[in-house]
């Protein structure tokens, strides 16, 4: 059975920055069903594959549809949202090689473009790669604490964390640092792979259907997500290696809240069964998630 | 059906680097069976919770079974050892907290040890928690060209590359650089979390039963990983970003060769479809793996 729908927004306001300065464009309340049409990172300028996008212009890429005022968020709760569905209509869509920009920035200085045809659940890579549609959603967050943050920028806040499992059926959980949160979307992929090693996944607008939650009173220091698994901290920094270790230290500290375990207890139960993953390695912070199974990590917000 | 043994390997002569100047303490033929006893990373001296370990000494940890001649292994090949079986005995494991050690040395100044029970598949944690046991090989390699490298550290070689798909099933390559390959194995675990971020996973002795092939004639420049539905190329650096770099790099140059098509639309390609996955930040140096299905990247070595 369908979802029925509350309100619905298009992508008709879209910002460049979460930014607590910024006025909402959007004012919805906690358990209401939204559809929001999400535009592609590129905001559809990329169409053919002769429309390069020669340098990445922080003031001017990932559009998000926002900002979203969220009735009652303060800067004490944690917001969630449920990301109940994720449609992929378009006929087709982008990857992009972008000079200056990508894992390999060092041996690929030309900008390149290919389209790539999606079709029947599937992305056609070329005539003998058929890859599975598996969307995604790359930048998501709220307003930060301090000055607006570019949406290329992920963060304490969320932002441009480019995280595979940020897909239908999970829920992310972000620290609200301005009244109403300040929500925002977009930058979508039909398909990436853990790291996005180029620096676009297969870029493509979506529709989603989402709703809010508050956390009232409790809020989380970064990013939370829960799929039907698992829970994952996820941390983002200017090395791989400091956002590993804020993802470790986050999933210890709930390990020790829900479990009432000892703090070395918690580190060593990371250590044999927390996964730490890489998100993203390009945007230009790196992003990682720690993961645990709900076998080991049973929690309800806020932790005990 | 048990497969047959053509060789039984104990654990009576262990060595603590990979180093071509070391005399072989076996010499074996591709295609025999040989089963393994493997000792844990601490030799065995790590029974009890007042067993504690205080400081990394290179020269005396991660003991590996070895070095193991292969016959007919030359500087210009690459060895495969495929994995047939993996076996737990122990009634228990250890996990550590040592100082200096793991990614939150910084918060974790003094040495810890815990001593877990292993029965019926499982590892019990504690009273609430029970992990399915799910042995790896951390340690694994050959003799590297150039100087001799103590098993505590991973490289192009092989070596610690705490990977938690080095398990059964598995087959892994490496390049040979000594005459008879040099292998050895060691550092086993009962289940770990990718990451090892304390330093550790649950130490157990096991059993392997592993057989050797010699892909004649091309030599991969560092190890790569078969399992029934992926290939891996693993990379160690000082750096995640720099394992990441050369991961990456391997699997677009076999995409290139494996598929027939551009550099760029390799790069593209791993993008979309590659996982970048952490295997472990504490070795001290970091060792990443980029996962690729075989449905799109089809490869029998050498490659084309």
């Amino acid at each position: 059975m369908p979802t029925p729908i509350d309100r619905r927004i298009s992508a008709s306001h879209l910002c460049y920055r979460f930014d607590a300065a910024l006025p909402p464009a959007w004012r919805v309340r906690p358990g209401e069903w939204i559809e929001a049409e999400v535009p592609d990172g590129m905001a559809g300028t990329i169409q053919r594959p002769d429309d390069l996008y020669r340098a990445v212009d922080p003031d001017h890429v990932n559009p998000v549809v926002g900002p979203i005022y969220v009735e009652g968020a303060e800067a004490t709760d944690t917001l969630s949202v449920e990301l109940r569905e994720i449609r992929v209509d378009a006929p087709q869509g982008y990857v992009l090689i972008i000079p200056g920009f990508g894992l390999l920035r060092d041996r690929y200085p030309a900008a390149h473009t290919r389209i790539c045809r999606v079709a029947d659940g599937a992305v056609q890579f070329d005539e003998g790669v058929r890859l599975p549609l598996d969307p995604c959603i790359g930048t998501i967050g709220v307003a930060p604490a301090g000055p607006g943050i570019s949406t290329i920028m992920p963060g304490d806040h969320g932002g441009n964390l480019d995280t595979t499992d940020i897909r239908q059926g999970a829920t992310v959980y972000f620290p609200v640092s301005a009244p109403g949160a300040l929500f925002g979307l977009g930058d979508p992929k039909g398909v990436m792979g853990d790291g996005e090693v180029a620096g676009t996944g297969l870029g493509v607008p979506i529709t989603v259907v989402m709703r809010f939650a508050l956390v009232k009173g409790w809020r989380t220091a970064r990013p939370l997500l829960e799929t039907r698994r698992s829970w994952m901290t996820i941390a983002s920094a200017p090395t791989l290696e400091g956002a590993c270790h804020l993802a470790t230290a986050d999933m210890v500290g709930l390990l020790v809240r829900a479990r009432g375990i000892t703090r070395e207890a918690a580190y060593m139960l990371a250590s044999l069964a927390g996964d730490l993953r890489i998100s993203q390695v390009v945007d230009p912070w790196m992003t990682v998630r720690m993961e645990m199974s709900k076998d080991v990590l049973s929690l309800t917000l806020p932790p005990p």
